[in-house]
């Protein structure tokens, strides 16, 4: 499948992007936190209704893994991939087994390099928001984005 | 295996914890990107040569699970597990095929809520780094931390 790529020409600031949906079930929630989280309320349903969340939660980083594929696989096709150096992570409310998440993304700003004129930096917000439009995962990322050239056009 | 658990009495600023390594492999590398970040320079090492990283890189996400898993493991030991609502992460270096991974964290500010006598939160400052020193991953953790009860004496 080609589909066409975006440059950072492409870009306008309030541009929005939503994902495919993807549904949670506790079989995933409980096959990462067995590889990367495991703590009883991310890997036991019933011993997680006496603790913090009071039942069976997904693990913030599976949020972010999930919000990630759902970004690559999005409309978002930055030219070169999504690459980007970090930002801020935040989970306003946990993730359950049955919720069916989105990702709302927004570009904040665009950022031309000063001193790499081939690129510049894209800041997207993506919001992960379940089946009541509850925000779960805040993510803003600040991505590398190149630039068109003549070779491109 | 009983460990002794740590309440926010227990914390105090610049306690450091280190935790075991990891080494991270292809395998690994692709198996993870495979379910969460299909991208090119995660998933093959030969047409990773001529992307951005200029070789197979691990997802950040990736590096962040994997860093979940190592404090999960460690000696951070935090009463009613380690809960996060978030914190910035940023990658300033990637993480290739056999890099031995190991977070170093220091405790950066304990604060008691106001509104809740029995937690309050603890900000650790979790830095992955690979076998040369070099760090991966910066993840500052704000992390709820329940206060010692006399119940728990």
């Amino acid at each position: 499948m080609t589909r066409p790529v975006r440059y950072l020409e492409d870009f306008t600031i309030g541009q929005r992007f939503v994902s495919a949906p993807h549904t949670m079930d506790a079989a995933q929630i409980i096959a990462f936190a067995r590889q990367f989280d495991p703590q009883p309320f991310h890997l036991d349903a019933d011993a997680a209704t006496h603790l913090f969340f009071k039942g069976l939660v997904a693990s913030g980083w599976h949020t972010a893994a999930i919000s990630m594929r759902l970004v690559v696989e999005g409309d978002l096709r930055i030219a070169g991939g999504i690459v980007g150096g970090g930002g801020e992570v935040t989970w306003p409310k946990p993730v359950r087994p049955g919720d069916t998440l989105q990702v709302h993304s927004e570009v904040m700003a665009i950022t031309p390099s000063r001193s790499r004129p081939e690129r510049g930096m894209v800041a997207v917000r993506n919001e992960t928001r379940n089946q009541r439009g509850e925000v779960v995962q805040i993510h803003t990322a600040h991505l590398v984005v190149p630039r068109r050239t003549a070779a491109d056009e």
